[in-house]
């Protein structure tokens, strides 16, 4: 067997834990927790069919390309939810080292390509970066909302603590974040938003 | 909120059902089946990272929106099982309606662009679709080779039905047909795959 389709499969059969890595949000109609690879499915396919509402234009498949990947980590690291400060606190150290052995079994060539990717998607800083971020939180965001903000609720979250995590969304889509606003707004007079 | 950014929101809430389609295969270590959501990221994953082994040079994008979008229609279809004669009698009907009404949430530019995707990947004639076809046999090759060709037995398969059901995955990569060859002699001598 050639050496690196030996590799490359061994790569592919390794990533197939994002299968049985659960996060906070649930899937539509609440029945159980999504899955890592669910999630980044959702979201690039949502990366093609939502370019138009990006603020500045985008390479659609270095996007695609980054969402699908944006999660490998988690495969060693977990999935540290967006409201847990102690959590957070250590989930760069965590990742690195999840980085190193994971994308360390993929050829030299895309090791690199991976890690570069997911670099960028960490660095928040170019268009297509952003973009994925207003993706990766509008996705669990819509669902939750569809479920009647039942995610919400049992973590108690605060206006403060959604604003705070999506201060950065509207660099990604002004649009969808107005939207994502009156969603918010929206929950808190059902009170599944803490207003703070 | 703009109207096509609410049947973009509307098509994205829809098709939240790919997680709930199970397909025959297993997850890897063989716990419980795959879904529809986790089957299209594999997929998508594997078309950027397995490019080099295509016999013709394919355009990247256009291979991971179709393997994202080839299996929405079996939310209202559902999922038929490759070996299943009386199914695959009836499939390519079910599957036009579904098509109708699942890409019809969207915009009418998208609709198009996402049934074209579709119609491309079935009609089986593009150096993309070969590629995509070869994937959407290789993933669930892999997991059931990686599980002790579980699914093989636990179906009775014989190695012509096999070979039937990839005719063309040489058309899509040479390569790795190859090594798909060796896997299954491989199984037929392990009992797993049954002999002719």
């Amino acid at each position: 067997m050639n050496e690196r389709l030996r590799k490359q499969r061994d790569f592919m059969l390794e990533v197939d834990k994002m299968k049985q890595i659960y996060r906070q949000t649930h899937i539509r109609g609440g029945s159980r927790q999504e899955n890592d690879a669910e999630h980044s499915w959702h979201l690039a396919l949502m990366a093609f069919l939502l370019t138009e509402h990006a603020n500045e234009e985008v390479d659609v498949l270095q996007v695609m390309k980054m969402v699908l990947i944006h999660d490998l980590v988690e495969i060693d690291a977990g999935d540290t939810y967006a409201y847990d400060e102690a959590g957070n606190a250590t989930k760069r150290e965590r990742e690195e080292k999840a980085a190193d052995r994971i994308f360390g079994i993929l050829p030299k060539d895309q090791e690199e390509e991976l890690r570069n990717l997911w670099e960028e998607f960490e660095a928040y800083e170019t268009a297509e970066s952003k973009f994925a971020h207003m993706l990766d939180n509008f996705q669990p965001f819509s669902l939750n909302n569809d479920n009647g903000g039942v995610d919400w609720r049992r973590h108690q979250v605060h206006k403060n603590q959604i604003l705070g995590r999506n201060k950065k969304t509207c660099e990604g889509s002004k649009e969808i974040w107005e939207y994502m606003e009156t969603v918010i707004e929206d929950n808190i007079k059902k009170g599944n938003i803490i207003e703070d």
